[in-house]
């Protein structure tokens, strides 16, 4: 790829991304995550790799708009447009949509070229370590999700087995999930050595506020007078 | 205080707390830290320590809708009247007044009374460790701001000296030096154990993002056609 095109998709990207955790930092951030992957393997089409990293999210507005849309599936039509618009060929064109289409995890399209695979993996590698808990972290904000919900007893919930929106439970349903899914060997190796962070920062602060708590509201208990 | 004063008060806090980053549960975090700070302190007035942890943030949402409020300042206010009309004496609603308005950190109007100072720090505690980095970061959601922002070269900016908006000019600013402001022995202990977290997390951060960055750009020039 030229710098030339590389501008031009990179233009269109900026142009698409507009929501805060899925901004264009997340778009370079996979792009970076993609190249270093991409250094471990052999036959890999850079230009289908660099084209399918910078449009992997150009759907994200349309499902924000609309929760029912998947912008994977949204995305991939966005490009092929965009890339048909602007003179690719349709073999190339395909190859992109294939790696933008299967980006998020769904067990009926998963990524079979190695490029869509690279991209999984770059795409998963941003929500593993303390980048991943800072970008769950800001998501719950923009949400206005809380850190953690009660359980019926009143104790506060780890986020295991929680039915209620936190950041517990997306810890314990998703983060500490992803360790496993990856495709190709460096990304799992990336993603293991990231672990480690998030796995102390998510039990720090369940120590930070759990025990505080229960002693707390035992104090407060022995203070207030049944009169 | 007995159980149908606190329900009360509790009551008038729970109608004030809208905002996500300063919720209620951050107002039972403060309470519970204060009557954890206050065990190791002789003659605390726990009548007042308790109205004015319960309080101390009323005043937000004031602050919210127009940032040139001072929420300690407002809040102080609202303590007051709220107290005034539920028949406290005026000695007492002075000393929770206090707690109130000094809670923020101000050069001019600094905690002075035994409970000013637990409910000081018992705030303060909640900006440290795991809990203090987590807040930021759904604070830095909510108003979309980013994890980090670019140096004039390109380079992904620790934080140290910015002028743009982050997180990491967040951490450098403020959190980081955080842990040497305290009133209290206790509040200061409590708050140094929490302290290896957040510096860990912000390291692993910073590192997560800043090399992969630099490699990634490096990668991604040799790459790129100049034709």
């Amino acid at each position: 790829m030229n710098t030339q095109s590389y501008k031009k998709i990179e233009d269109y990207m900026l142009l698409c991304m507009r929501d805060s955790a899925h901004d264009k930092e997340h778009v370079y951030r996979v792009l970076y995550n993609a190249l270093e992957i991409a250094a471990e393997e052999t036959a890999v089409d850079y230009d289908v790799l660099i084209a399918a990293c910078l449009l992997h999210d150009v759907g994200r507005q349309a499902q924000l708009e609309n929760s029912s849309l998947c912008h994977a599936q949204v995305g991939s039509e966005m490009a092929e447009n965009f890339l048909n618009n602007n003179g690719y060929d349709e073999a190339f064109v395909s190859k992109v949509k294939h790696c933008i289409a299967t980006h998020r995890f769904r067990k009926q399209l998963q990524p079979e070229s190695l490029e869509a695979r690279i991209l999984f993996d770059a795409d998963k590698l941003d929500v593993t370590g303390a980048l991943g808990i800072a970008r769950s972290l800001m998501y719950k904000g923009n949400t206005a999700e809380p850190i953690y919900t009660r359980n019926a007893n009143g104790d506060i919930s780890d986020g295991d087995g929680d039915v209620e929106s936190s950041f517990f439970r997306e810890y314990k349903f998703k983060l500490e999930k992803l360790y496993d899914r990856f495709y190709t060997e460096k990304g799992a190796a990336l993603a293991r050595e990231r672990g480690r962070i998030a796995a102390a920062f998510y039990e720090s602060l369940y120590r930070e506020v759990s025990l505080p708590d229960q002693m707390g509201r035992t104090r407060l208990q022995a203070l207030l007078k049944n009169d």
